[in-house]
């Protein structure tokens, strides 16, 4: 049969191979007047889904539940959705999954893409939702929830289509036994590994939903999604796009299916632990994360969690530029990302700079200035810095400001800021700590939301080792070295890599430090606490599908 | 550089494309004279290490340790070899892996196919120890320990190369952020997972064992190889080969160790518990081998253990060569394969010959004679059967003949032949029981050794869902249909693909049924409990190395 989406994939299958920058998709929503109307319209849309029930085709036990509440409103969003029949549900994806497997590889990765073509025509609405649950700004999460998320999402399509272009579908084999020449034909089937339960995080479902989903489609599985039960929504409208996908190609809708729960009553572990259940991808937590990695057997796990990124600060070309990066990355979302840094290295004696050394306390400056010219400006604030998932998030900040009182400086409190279109909006701006390296129990692991620290080490030789001692315990998912000594920054790509994790260098300018671009940047190395999996690599599909094999005599 | 064995390479990759049959290594030993004074010259070679220390590059504490027996002498080897220092090898482990981690990809690729051609180099020798520690004939040691087992180790290293090969070393990225265009310079390197605990089994060692060592090192990851106690010399041999070619090349033997413990104080859970573990790669018992996949975690493990082997004989154009193709399978190598035939289920209203239906005992009564011919050849018995590993396989097979004889009918005990060569031998000819499904917890799982169930079922039908039963309880390493039906077998095909197996058809003449081809059959699925490892696929290699990169703006 024909495919629809060849072209896409073959471009898609190439910048995974040149790693350049490609997308079939705007990079931001239009400023237009027609995407103006159609931002309006899906707005529309979104409110409409307000305080009313999402059915899905799938089995459920009749009541409905839902718990979400916008960051932005502070009202709870009144949506509820079908609470799950969990065994009723493993086996609708089972029997799904068998008419699945037997659709040819190809096609199903042309109907992989047809789902993102679909996904990204809801994209101002499923941007609405996403924005209302996660607290990103419509912005981010256009482009980042959006555009990014569904490019991750190809990315993953290409390296199944591939791996599994790669498994011929038959040979021919013959080899002399004795005087006897013995002659097989052979076919190779992918057998699909089986039902999958992808987790997703409150605060950025999309960005990992989309390659676990998709590649586990695409390899032939079921899926069961878990969202958390505070960021629902994005995955619902998710599910009732490839729901509509697979009804109009006749096939069962319920080869995806949305499993909520609620934070008193979670069933993740239930999930995990159910005997169809044979493949996890998980975002969230390390140590949920930990234990789904050491308890899914006889599942395979994917997890990708969080672990201590760091910036070593060393010298600089630019002082004020450099500040600013950081600043952003402090404050973009809200550092509710697995990519905010956290941990600014220091060197006591100064940092190098054009115009000689620069001490810590006015390094520190520079970046507190950064954030307060950020902080202050209430229209950019909006866009970069979006609002709070969790009302959790900002007692947390408070008590660890309290802390540092006792170990260092508040180099920089949390605030707020007035949200110019969400006066209700549960913002924060970032908290700055100054430490020394004494402080370590403070800063040695993940805190998650807007507070970091400002760590004053001996030297720029310490300050690299202090942040290794961060990757090496923990793990890192963004890593940052400014410099101006090749040398040094040499030895930096040497040690980060040998400890496992990327490295970015001297990078200022318009493209956060937070970005990680798809077919182009490896996300997650999968060596670290901070995730078993890569988003996306081969590793990252290997196991999904597998071979089974027919031989014969030839004929 | 220049590397030694690119042609091999090549060939290697293309093989495993097109699946043909390919070996760059004789099929045989040979029998000119100069071939037969190699293999005295290696007899005496091997003979001289009995009774000696088996001193390797590696720490000790000091003892010496061994209980190695021949199956064919009764004989202790006297083999001693040194006790491991289970810390201060899995040290030396790291320090060799972070210098052999430096090594560029091709070259550990190029270095992998020397250790390939110097281990043939010692192709008489190595079988010469396989033979007396394993307990296979001369030639299978030839053959399948030596040409066999290396072309799967070749194969291994030649996904790994490709995976490796698919990983651009670097990329220039540029995207526009606003009115500003970003220029990324990328590296990506290859960054090996760590320390691999390579655990081989008695009777078969070095055909896991080669493409575990060699994904390992191909991919960058030091190896300790721990092999079963009661065969060790195979594995210590392979060990002083690699070491050999490490210090050649001036790079550290600790690269590979041998880590030799005893029945009484077995230290592989003491191995995979070590934090420096991060790989396990697994040859042995199902039960050992789920234990492993459970709890290896922080390290991922790759098992091949065993299934339940089954054979349904519904039709058959040729009774006598298929009872034959069958015999062979259950009297090769005394079935301590894990490809041996255990289950053979027939349809008790008759197989379909082309002179009509034969009766199920009609049926059982060929294979038996098939079993008799070749026992009652003491010289073809010695080549096909081989010798017992473990003296306690006799006793099972015992105790299973006591309880058949309650629950049905030893078709055929087993016995004893004379070896021609070693009159010492542990021999053991085939026991064939025959029973109906009612007996179910005889023949429901694994029996290791020289004993198979002839089941007679109601039907075709019932004998194939019979079989099926077995392979989706225990998992199937290899399955066996014979029928005349084009319809049944197509069935069948798509039940055993279904469930997560391979399957053969039909397969009379010389090649053994147990035979896998490199380059041609996955052998194991890796979807069952027989192995969640196949050898050699992607998923085989994806997860021993991952990628981390640095990114910096663009000079």
């Amino acid at each position: 049969m024909s495919h629809r989406h060849t072209e896409l994939l073959e471009q898609a299958i190439a910048a995974c191979r040149t790693r350049e920058h490609f997308s079939p998709f705007p990079d931001r929503p239009g400023k237009d007047e027609a995407s103006l109307a159609a931002i309006e319209q899906a707005r529309a849309t979104y409110e409409a889904t307000l305080g009313g029930s999402f059915l899905l085709d799938q089995p459920s036990k009749g009541e409905l539940l839902g718990e979400e509440v916008s960051p932005y409103t502070g009202e709870d969003l009144g949506i509820r959705y079908p609470a799950p029949d969990v065994d009723a549900m493993f086996d609708a994806a089972r029997r799904a999954g068998t008419i699945w497997s037997k659709v040819e590889p190809e096609r199903r990765v042309d109907l992989c893409l047809q789902i993102v073509h679909r996904l990204h025509e809801r994209w101002y609405e499923i941007a609405h939702a996403n924005q209302h649950t996660t607290g990103q700004s419509f912005s981010m999460s256009c482009v980042g929830s959006g555009t990014n998320a569904l490019d991750r999402g190809i990315e993953a399509v290409a390296y199944a289509a591939e791996a599994m272009r790669r498994v011929p579908t038959s040979g021919h084999w013959e080899k002399d036994f004795g005087k006897t020449t013995v002659s097989l034909d052979k076919r190779y089937r992918i057998v699909p590994r089986g039902t999958a339960v992808v987790i997703t995080c409150a605060s950025f479902p999309t960005w990992n939903a989309y390659p676990a989903l998709l590649a586990n489609l695409a390899t032939g599985n079921p899926v069961l999604i878990k969202p958390h039960p505070t960021s629902v929504l994005t995955m619902a409208i998710a599910t009732q796009v490839v729901q509509q996908v697979l009804r109009e190609e006749g096939l069962p809708p319920e080869l995806v299916q949305l499993t909520v729960d609620s934070a008193d009553a979670p069933i993740a572990k239930d999930l995990i632990a159910h005997p169809d259940c044979r493949i996890v991808d998980f975002t969230g937590s390390p140590g949920f994360g930990s234990w789904i990695e050491a308890n899914a057997h006889p599942a395979i796990a994917f997890t990708e969690t969080a672990g201590v990124n760091t910036v070593v600060l060393a010298g600089t070309e630019d002082l004020q530029a450099t500040a600013a990066a950081i600043a952003t990355s402090l404050g973009l979302f809200t550092a509710q990302m697995c990519t905010s840094v956290q941990n600014v290295y220091l060197p006591g004696d100064g940092v190098e700079t054009p115009t000689g050394k620069v001490s810590p306390d006015e390094a520190i400056e520079a970046i507190v200035a950064a954030v307060d010219a950020l902080s202050n400006n209430p229209r950019r604030a909006a866009g970069v810095m979006g609002a709070v998932q969790s009302p959790h998030t900002i007692g947390l900040i408070r008590n660890l400001e309290a802390e540092v009182s006792r170990q260092g400086r508040v180099a920089r409190p949390a605030g707020t800021y007035e949200h110019p279109e969400f006066p209700q909006a549960r913002t924060c701006t970032p908290s700055i700590a100054s430490v020394d390296t004494s402080a370590r129990e403070l800063f040695g692991e993940e805190r998650f939301g807007p507070i970091s620290f400002a760590i004053t080490c001996a030297d720029a030789d310490d300050a690299l080792e202090q942040a290794l001692r961060d990757v090496r315990a923990k793990g890192a998912i963004a890593s940052h070295v400014y410099a101006t000594d090749r040398d040094y920054l040499d030895r930096a790509a040497d040690a980060y890599v040998d400890a496992g994790a990327s490295l970015t260098m001297n990078l200022t300018g318009p493209m956060p430090l937070n970005f990680a671009a798809a077919y182009s940047d490896y996300h997650v190395t999968g060596l670290s606490p901070a995730g078993n999996a890569c988003l996306t690599d081969e590793a990252f599909i290997a196991g999904r599908f597998r071979v089974a094999q027919v031989r014969e005599p030839s004929a």
